[in-house]
């Protein structure tokens, strides 16, 4: 399966007196990077939830390697390193759309617990077919 | 009833690139000083929620007179210009703290709902005392 | 000349816990329709500026008619009802891609002024081929 | 020197759909919390840029331990675990005021450059005052 890199414009309230995107920003557009992701591997959020199942965040990472000013257009890669039984890691990497120059790169991890009760979930029993896909995209 | 004026620090992360703070954040801060508000008459926004009533945000406006910049402090006034049984308009005004300059003014206006169903209620039948207390301070 | 509604993904971290896009990210998304509106008739921001010029917000109001969730999509129609010689007002109709129904209107009011020195200009003068097309847009 | 923790009230408007505070809010609660910081030892934000120098962030990591909730009151406590010519590491610690419970940690890495070119400098150098209270506070 090819994921398309997500394709976001730098906005200008996303800017800081610095005359850059503030460092803050990249975790949502990491978000919407790994929402995207899952739209196109067939499970939007909506249907992970609709299975009872949902995603939280346990950590996070980030290293800016070079700023993206208001106007650029970035394309954010989405990769899973590593995917287990009830906890996964993504990664991301920005890169300028035009130039192809690295702006950032970072990490998410994150564990699956059900809605109805908030309890830890092994995604293998919960959703096989979902555990098997990131499994085949995480490439152990 | 004698309401202190909400003090607020202007952040880094609220500035843009023309080095002031951005027009969107004033809507944080209004938030912010009603949520306050709220505490200082009694009925701190738990409390409200306790008693099954919440408000929504029907509309807003904003006037920006001269800018914030980061590390400026500022008093946001809260006021009642109106309160109904059904709806209620909250108004701001924003000023420099050691200047007095003002900033910026703003309303918001709210309709009351049951959080149990989301229909509109009075808020004169559900919440008496507070609606007495909103039209004391409301001056009407 | 036919302005195409501008196209925006509401984001997970955009809502807040009634489980609606919090009332404050309306002022970004307007922000970026203008944005691309501006591109739309030729005039991008970096262009604008370029020509020693920009635009500051001076007030903004929005009226709240129905929520949006996280993964609706919503257009976001930008009109300009009036442009004097120093200000104009922009106004946004938010409706949801996919029933169409209203979701927000609102309204900015801006002036513009030189880089330079931070001073108000008229548009006429400064860049009169933007001041006539957004005369011609606005019908007046 | 004792350094006081940060106090921040948690804002409705950073909850998500979920009923927390959003996790990329926290960013912005460890650049208040790394301002206020700089405020207490005497080296206030603007001190430093008034000296020529400023900071950037170099990369951040995150790990959230339990969730905030929207009324919470936070202390963040800030720390220097390694300063360097040209770098340093803050780090943080969100714990909740009534409870004490650790709500999250985090770390972001910085180095210190000069405003008027945006070349990196050895702040030990540039402001050896700060270098060496950066230095005594990170016990190294």
């Amino acid at each position: 399966m090819k994921i398309i890199p997500y394709v976001r414009k730098a906005q200008f309230y996303e800017t800081d007196q610095m005359g850059v995107i503030h460092h803050a920003h990249y975790i949502h557009w990491f978000e919407e990077a790994r929402v995207d992701f899952l739209a196109q591997i067939g499970f939007p959020y909506e249907r992970v939830e609709s299975l009872g199942i949902t995603f939280a965040v346990l950590g996070l990472s980030c290293e800016y390697k070079s700023p993206v000013r208001f106007g650029d257009t970035v394309h954010i890669l989405v990769g899973l390193p590593s995917c287990g039984h009830s906890k996964m890691t993504i990664d991301y990497r920005v890169t300028d759309m035009s130039t192809g120059e690295l702006r950032t790169t970072g990490e998410t991890r994150h564990y699956f617990f059900r809605k109805e009760d908030a309890r830890p979930v092994s995604l293998k029993k919960a959703i096989p077919e979902l555990y098997d896909l990131f499994r085949s995209l995480s490439g152990v």
